[in-house]
């Protein structure tokens, strides 16, 4: 296969776009900025302007058009339903707009989707059969590779392992809701206004609305007693959500990306506590490989070219890579 | 394909052996009690005995001998582990013996994996490609089927939803030891303790360490207050165990048995408002089909053929029936 593929991050602030060969290797890349809250229309062209950019002019050279865009988004049909981040999308048929525009199949995923297609074909989980990502920042997302497929269920919409119920009691919560940063943030807040002291007041300037999951990891590494509590609790409940993937889906390894995963082992030893605690077997841990992901700010575009080489995820990634 | 399968239900009560043909139909059966309480030797010789009895003398007819046995156990190795309700097994190599007596291939599953197989290749699950088979009885065990294909794992660990964590507050519980029978059970002893009254205390004759997941359904269908109102709680929390499924695999199929799947609408209705309530999107569960299983005492053994048939749940269901 000699062909090339374009891959797309659609980004609440950056476009990128990007010429990639069979083996996944970027050729050529250009970015530039969103700017959605200018409109549909112009943000739309400035894509198609991008994409222009690194799509060759013979399309019988340009096995697809893949895209990473932020969910809520059907993978199936293409259309980017609405997301926060992109200002006056709402059910936005990208998939259509791109495959009439440039005459070449085109493949829409979710950004964790596409990040264990990309950790996997040629990042931290590259040689894993049974490979999970979980990124956890302001919300948590996931990808699952099952037996070298992208798990994707009926309409492309599985995998969502933030929004897995933790709390069932009295109160309902979410693995998101209870461990992201938001919610350390509140946490945060709250003991701040009950009377607790922290650095965290100093690093906001005293405005408390400021503080965000960030403030909390940045006072926890300077060693901050409340934001080191805070962080710990999240990550055993974020430990909890993992044993909870582990059961169900019994990987071989775990990749775990976003800005909360820069906290390092105060992140990594609460959550390893919670999952040799918890699971019910040993085996579902033993020989489990839990790393942070190797790609870096290109895991999107080469994400979504693997998405198009696999045929949006339902073809075995050895056989492609 | 016109070889013959060989499918084992091992129980706690019932050793059961069948000769399958290659469609999955039951040619001839025998079954007879376990007893595991005479001993690990005489129990080997009870299945050895019964697979004697449908074996073809023509191993070159046998395309394997598939067996449901009791978790834990390792399906790639055919170890049954320690099983609650087979008293005297530990690390018993299952698989090895059979090989080594019968010269066919084994393979081993544990019966929520076999179920879905089952139900899958030929019950109410038939056609679907995207597939959950829970059963919440004294336990909540669990078997997916995602493009047609067995969720394995790496050791073939995966699918245990009952040992989803629920509940990861200042206690850490899980969706079995909060929804299924045991736990009904113990709420309806509290309460009657507490000097609640219930049509309970007569269906166990005051006996209150009686009471079982069984007493409170038959309650519930009797109209006891209290009954209902355990089973209504229990059965949304076993409905978010549900969602927690829906957005992890976007299933277009769940199919729900054992003994507490039998209460109908007292199980389902709160089952489905708590779906409803917390699905993220309702594309989860719009069109959704949520069913009780259509095969019968024998799901085991064909479920244990399936096994066979799809080399140990890797093959495409599609491609062998």
């Amino acid at each position: 296969m000699s062909k090339t593929i374009i891959g797309v991050d659609l980004g609440g602030t950056r476009i990128r776009a990007a010429r990639l060969d069979a083996r996944l290797s970027i050729i050529e890349r250009h970015e530039t900025l969103t700017r959605a809250h200018e409109g549909l229309e112009p943000t739309l062209e400035r894509i198609k302007a991008e994409i222009g950019k690194v799509i060759p002019d013979n399309r019988d050279d340009v096995l697809g058009i893949g895209i990473s865009a932020p969910g809520p988004l059907n993978p199936e049909t293409g259309v980017i339903v609405s997301p926060p981040n992109l200002h006056g999308w709402h059910n936005v048929p990208l998939g259509d707009i791109l495959k009439d525009a440039f005459g070449v199949p085109v493949y829409t995923g979710n950004d964790a989707n596409l990040a264990i297609l990309a950790e996997a074909a040629v990042g931290a989980a590259k040689g894993y059969k049974h490979a999970i990502y979980v990124t956890i920042s302001t919300g948590i997302g996931g990808g699952m590779l099952i037996d070298d497929r992208l798990l994707l269920g009926r309409h492309g919409l599985a995998a969502e392992a933030g929004h897995m119920v933790m709390v069932a009691g009295e109160r309902v919560s979410t693995l998101e809701l209870e461990a992201a940063g938001p919610a350390m943030a509140k946490r945060a807040r709250t003991r701040i206004e009950a009377g607790e002291q922290s650095q965290m007041v100093a690093l906001v300037d005293g405005k408390l609305d400021e503080i965000n999951g960030a403030t909390v990891g940045r006072a926890a590494q300077a060693g901050d007693v409340m934001a080191l509590d805070i962080v710990e609790r999240a990550a055993r409940v974020f430990g909890m959500g993992i044993v909870n993937l582990l059961h169900l889906f019994n990987p071989e390894i775990v990749v775990i990306g976003g800005g909360v995963s820069q906290l390092g082992d105060l992140l990594f030893d609460p959550m390893w506590e919670s999952i040799r605690a918890h699971c019910i077997d040993d085996a579902y841990w033993r020989d489990l490989v839990i790393v942070g992901p190797e790609l870096g700010e290109d895991v999107s575009v080469i994400g979504a070219a693997t998405l198009v080489i696999t045929d949006g995820g339902k073809r075995s990634l050895q056989d492609v890579v």
